[in-house]
């Protein structure tokens, strides 16, 4: 509304879109979450109601901005994925890494207490930083989330028999990293079964593979979509006419958005679930 | 802790830093505002409980993240001004953004059941977006707060005698729109002192000014210092010594932060702050 | 070498790495190049030594910076393709903008007399500016292509037709401009039919199709592969052995860069000519 | 003037605007002229003719953009900077590194034959590269050119003696390595005066202290004009009156453009030229 001299000061916003045709992952982490578990008493290696929060509000960040297709997330991490089709924000890097770090902040401030009833915040409050990244193929896009599940199985792994070797064996954390330094996977799963009689294949998946959220439709029979290809053939950003888009909309908000522990990293899961690369909703199932 | 064949998606991330020894100005905005005021009835044109949540979470950032020198709010966004010598973060973008929202969203939330007791925050939760832009030289810096602060009493004179008219005139909004087009501010301070009595200079200073937040010190006597030139003539991102970097965190987290309502386009609020273009801690002042 | 107090300055030099695994396109075009074709009186509405010249220098850009795929030219503009793979300068945008501004430059001054020995350069001398653009997949890449190749036909039909109805027909450029405005290619085709009994499509391929440059190797059958898909499956910068790198290199530096005049839109160009998406080296022809 | 279904591919051209109100440099160097100079047996360590040539493409590019205020060049580098105020291309990035390369490398090859008359070009041809750099003070701008001044004086101390080992005392390259290794410009004056009877101070300005282009107007007098601090105070990019600008820009182009070997790192050479920091045309000086 207003209009002085001053208002030459907005030239000097910088343009930051992303580029056109490309995946946008926006990663957010806990800002010192080590102490601040400390500071919760969090169990160790996994408190499952610091998982559970995370989860949610994953999940409400994802009833919100409903561009967003899939979203990963271990441990203090989040990993939020826009379709290459995404024209939201005009793909501003700042608007779109803001808006879902404060959204996910706002709604894992605001459930809390749900989740942790016995131990009511203090400041300083928790908070998270965040960052996107384009992919340009599909083939880039699934080995980041391949990554990210890669990592959740090391660190879980690690964490798994770190402490073990403090709970269960007695060490202090030195002794126990000693004891871990330069041992491989199947080291630490022997050393896991030999010592301590834990098979870490029984562990709880949500430990294991991470969190991945997702919205819900029917899944299709295993290779009757290629949707790679088919992702990679979208070449423009995708040109609905508005009333398809609307009713995607619609049929998006219908899904139920569901919280899994799979495997990401095999084709299976996204054979499976065509929508999450087309972009397009798929069929919503009965309610049973 | 992780090696894979998928880690090169690491390589993917493109570096986002602001240009040294230039001022960063970081402004937040509440996302759909307006929908989320009416939610909650706020009162117009100003809502005091909802200006003080936003200075309490303002002040807030500023105790966690120190390296802000000024920031300045009104209605629901705030501008937070880090020094030309800042170095957090090493001046990435995304981080300095995503961190600022992050917390201020947090103690928003927070912060919420104080100012509004009698209002529980419900979903969809209020959420800000943000962005970063920089100021070469102190003068471009000085016009961006002042451009904040005229818009500031643009608005707020326009929403007073806008309300005025619905409130105390019987207008609707459609006709209270058309009685202001085309007005001038003498036009509508005339407005308000014929029709309704209200002089304009007596409402409240918080809503006309609106709100400065600071590190407190000893005010200087006027021109003792040449604080703009001095400002410039730091060229090199401040090399300090650490035992002096660490002095000067000592005295700021000393200095109480305090939300004021001042005048910030004239030279006076500057000429007695010199700590604020100069980022050396001022004199702590006594307890009274 | 050197060190000194003010090396600092080094710092403000900011990254600008082109995204990975996407193509880049760098987009040269004559600065002024209306005004310096009627300072060398060239013909209109095609200058044949004028567009040798340019594919001349183009030429001596391929030989010269292996990496480029193709390249392609219209009038006084010209694009160099590098495969999405490509690591030169680290992808570094001014670095690549510039080396070929720069030779493009140099070659056009040096072969210049060559091609108008008659019309001795003088001062000021022709130069071009660039930009580099990134493309995500194949089909974005191959639009790009298709843009400026319409772009070509659109043109030079129109100035086909707007000098036929100057140098033929009599008339000034501001009735040949009215003549033609609102007009469609069929109409422009019809009127240079009925008018001047030209058939366009007997005009010279390079005035039709402009100039694609590339290393030539044997043909393969149509549909033998299936190069763009392939293309977009390479999701890593190909990560060759050294000496696959180094083999590779011997077979390009063997290849000869040819200028042919050739539809580039349809499938068969690229089909036939699988390694310019999937930048391996081809099988080098036998000399006839 | 085209119009087809491709067109979305312009979208994919990101913006490379450079910051407002900051110093723009641009630095052009020789690709390979290490080699270059051995293919054209130039005189080592410095040839003069050479270093002519580089100074008359410098002198061409700043007759023909008018928008340089200044150029430093040394050896097979050349930097010319561009007022703050600086509006050319609306700043963007790849228009002017291209621009001022191509333009510079356009001369380079015309004028290759004034200088060396002996010694035809042949292919490949010398070429330069180029990126721009944004300074935001004039602190920081001054420090960029005593930056390549002191590495001018650094590599010039130390070539002059590496080759005076080897041309009169008989050392071969490796030998004359070794000796320089570790010793200070102490050391190497000393040398140069004990074993060859050389004082480096006696040694062309050229080759000590670079070579600076500029419109040359009258000199004022030290101490009358504050330019620095005048030109940080000019906030906003410059809001002349167009009129005004073209006067400047007569002024400009009456102004003759001259090369000079002066100290530029000390407050003389500025304070006597208030238009490089101003970007106000001085006084033309009369003709002899």
């Amino acid at each position: 509304m207003a209009n002085s001299r001053f208002e030459y000061v907005k030239k000097f916003e910088q343009p930051d879109l992303l580029l056109l045709n490309t995946w946008i992952v926006v990663r957010i982490d806990g800002r010192g979450f080590t102490k601040f578990a400390n500071k919760y008493s969090w169990e160790k290696p996994n408190d499952r109601r610091a998982i559970d929060l995370m989860n949610a509000a994953a999940k409400a960040v994802m009833s919100e901005v409903t561009d967003i297709t899939i979203a990963y997330g271990i441990s203090d991490e989040y990993s939020f994925v826009f379709h290459k089709s995404c024209a939201l924000f005009e793909r501003r890097a700042s608007k779109l890494v803001s808006t879902i770090v404060s959204t996910f902040t706002g709604y894992y401030i605001y459930l809390w207490s749900t989740y942790f009833p016995d131990k009511p915040l203090s400041m300083p409050l928790p908070s998270f930083d965040g960052r996107a990244v384009c992919y340009p193929s599909v083939q880039n896009l699934r080995d980041y989330m391949s990554w990210r599940q890669v990592d959740c199985h090391i660190n879980n792994l690690y964490n798994t028999t770190f402490w073990a070797l403090i709970q269960l064996g007695g060490m202090d954390s030195t002794e126990a990293g000693k004891t871990l330094q330069g041992t491989f996977s199947a080291d630490k799963n022997e050393l896991l079964f030999s010592k301590f009689g834990i098979n870490y294949n029984n562990e709880p998946e949500i430990n294991k593979k991470g969190s991945v959220v997702f919205r819900d439709y029917e899944l299709v029979e295993p290779g009757t979509h290629n949707v790679a290809e088919e992702a990679e053939n979208q070449a423009e950003p995708v040109q609905q006419s508005k009333s398809q888009n609307e009713k995607d909309k619609k049929k998006r908000a219908k899904a139920r958005i569901v919280v899994e522990h799979l495997d990401i990293i095999k084709d299976e899961f996204w054979d499976r679930r065509p929508w999450l690369l087309s972009n397009k909703p798929g069929k919503v199932p009965k309610e049973p």
